[in-house]
């Protein structure tokens, strides 16, 4: 198969004239350049939300953590995440992938199917691409193209001391489900999520292996004109707040006892004698939003995403203070009723995924 | 340097204020995603145009043919052909950038000197990126949005019968400086422009390394309302000639004697004893501009463009029958005035890089 019969293989009748249409589609793969338009039926001036992200064998992923579906998914979540963090509506793609000679081209195929289920998910509509061949590792770098109301985005700069911060899932889930899969893997064998299953793991790895972006918690929040800040959590929580608390000029005060933990999670932690903090604080990768929003609005918003039966979780606040993220100890003694707060200041390191 | 201290390094204060305000950008490199509007001052409504393209190590370049910088230039520049090629203005660029983990930092911050280069060049902001590690090469995938004016992205398919075909400046040359540079490499050295120049084939290796898209010639062509197709060429004359051939269901018909040769191809050419019209039939990575125009339009066209200094050829022409491209010996015997035509049909295999 030549280049553009193999692109073709890939990608031709993936999704529907109606998906193309709705997201104003006027010319999508096969040309110089993709061709789009804002979609029919919006009111009012749009403004335009770009992102890229990259996923490179063995240092994202190895053939043991993730088949190749699942980096398709992975790599249009953690662009489409990026565009729910301004508040915007995902809708183009453009698809590069850098193919080790050595693959089979059913794999190529397999990892579109991951992509364009994604895609769907989403209301994504895949506009371009290219694909080169790799010496060595697989490459994928996906660009997604969205809108958001003229003036709406929201930036990470803007949290105001008073301001309660937020998380719209539990955090660590991704990192757990990580670690599991390291554990486990052996050889290039895909560890089959079966395995998880009987491990009481399957919940940690697909959090790892298929995240979940929180794009409509985000535009429900962006639309109530009170988030004052939003990041999704690609680089672990304590990162994230970091970037908030030093974009805005404010102190983050998180609360541990206030942290979304999953039961999974911490059943995994005690068995693997892991501290589950480590992964909350420092693992990434969960593609949930960590926000902030006026104190006033907090509950409001969390019935509002109730309503819609999506979670938010009030962590902490924001102070006014030299930039910096803390902790607040304060689980420790809760059947007692004693206080027995410990502050401690946050490191601002990230997530290093396989290092 | 922790990453996003790097990535300060690399882009901060890269350009001008005006040059991003002229360009719309709301929110540019720093935030999750980058938010972008259509700029100031245009009248009409605007579509997007959105394409990205990849470089990869050992793929389509190697320490001896390129330098970083000439990578960061021809990583983006390729991307604003495909904007150009569709009639399109190139506004903003997004870069995933894996670098091999054995990169000094200087090297990366050379690599995106040549892309602010091209930035620059082109009136293009830079709004956002990824970077990542890599195993073993470094791969550049750069996306670029642009915009055209609703309606009037010029297709590959719209070729009619009739139509003259042309080109926006020699081919060629590009392949040749990649054979000189090939053969003049040794080891792990960039093969200086001192020794091209020297060698009497500087414009060749610049052709290769440093290539200027038509994006100029584009708008004035797009305005015109009469050209039928466009493409550029990124994948060799034949190539891109069958793309239009094969979209439009044409048949395209060129003259070996009016394809536009350089001077120092055509040298470069003898001395090696290579056939030059391989390089310019199948050679590619020209980033001219190959299209069909309404013949009683191409010579008005060709003034408008000489009259702004910028060159175009008109090479043969579109006619009915099955799709295919054929080309027309015909310089054989110019000096007798005999006709001495032969028509064969070219292939449609493109450019495969190193091999």
């Amino acid at each position: 198969m030549d280049e553009f019969a193999s692109i073709r293989h890939w990608t031709d009748g993936r999704q529907s004239e109606q998906r193309l249409r709705e997201q104003g589609v006027v010319v999508g793969i096969g040309d110089d350049a993709a061709v789009v338009e804002a979609p029919p039926g919006e009111g009012g001036a749009l403004q335009w939300v770009l992102a890229v992200d990259t996923m490179v064998e063995t240092v994202h992923f190895n053939a043991a953590t993730m088949a190749e579906a699942d980096v398709g998914w992975k790599a249009l979540a953690a662009n489409v995440s990026d565009i729910a963090a301004m508040g915007g509506v995902p809708r183009h793609a453009l698809v590069s992938v850098s193919v080790p000679r050595a693959w089979e081209p059913a794999r190529i195929r397999r990892l579109y199917d991951g992509l364009y289920a994604c895609a769907e998910h989403y209301g994504v509509a895949v506009v371009g691409g290219d694909t080169t061949s790799s010496p060595a590792q697989l490459v994928v770098a996906v660009t997604v193209v969205g809108t958001v109301e003229a003036g709406r985005a929201v930036r990470r700069s803007g949290a105001q001391p008073g301001d309660a911060v937020f998380v719209t899932g539990p955090i660590g889930m991704a990192s757990a489900g990580l670690h599991y899969l390291l554990a486990a893997a052996s050889g290039e064998q895909c560890v089959p999520l079966a395995a998880a299953e009987a491990a009481g793991t399957a919940a940690l790895v697909q959090a790892h292996r298929r995240p979940a972006p929180s794009v409509r918690a985000a535009r429900v929040l962006a639309a109530r004109g009170t988030v004052t800040s939003l990041n999704d959590v690609s680089d672990g929580l304590a990162s994230e707040a970091w970037e908030i608390a030093e974009s805005s000029g404010v102190k983050l005060t998180l609360r541990e006892s206030q942290l979304p933990m999953s039961g999974s999670m911490a059943a995994y932690a005690r068995r693997s004698g892991v501290e589950p903090l480590e992964w909350m604080l420092y693992g990434g990768e969960d593609y949930v939003l960590l926000g902030t929003i006026a104190a006033a609005d907090a509950a409001g918003a969390k019935a509002a995403l109730a309503a819609e039966g999506l979670p938010m979780y009030v962590i902490g606040t924001a102070e006014a203070g030299a930039a910096g993220v803390e902790l607040v100890h304060d689980s420790g003694n809760s059947e007692t009723g004693r206080r027995a707060e410990r502050r401690v200041p946050l490191a601002k390191r990230g997530y290093n995924h396989f290092g």
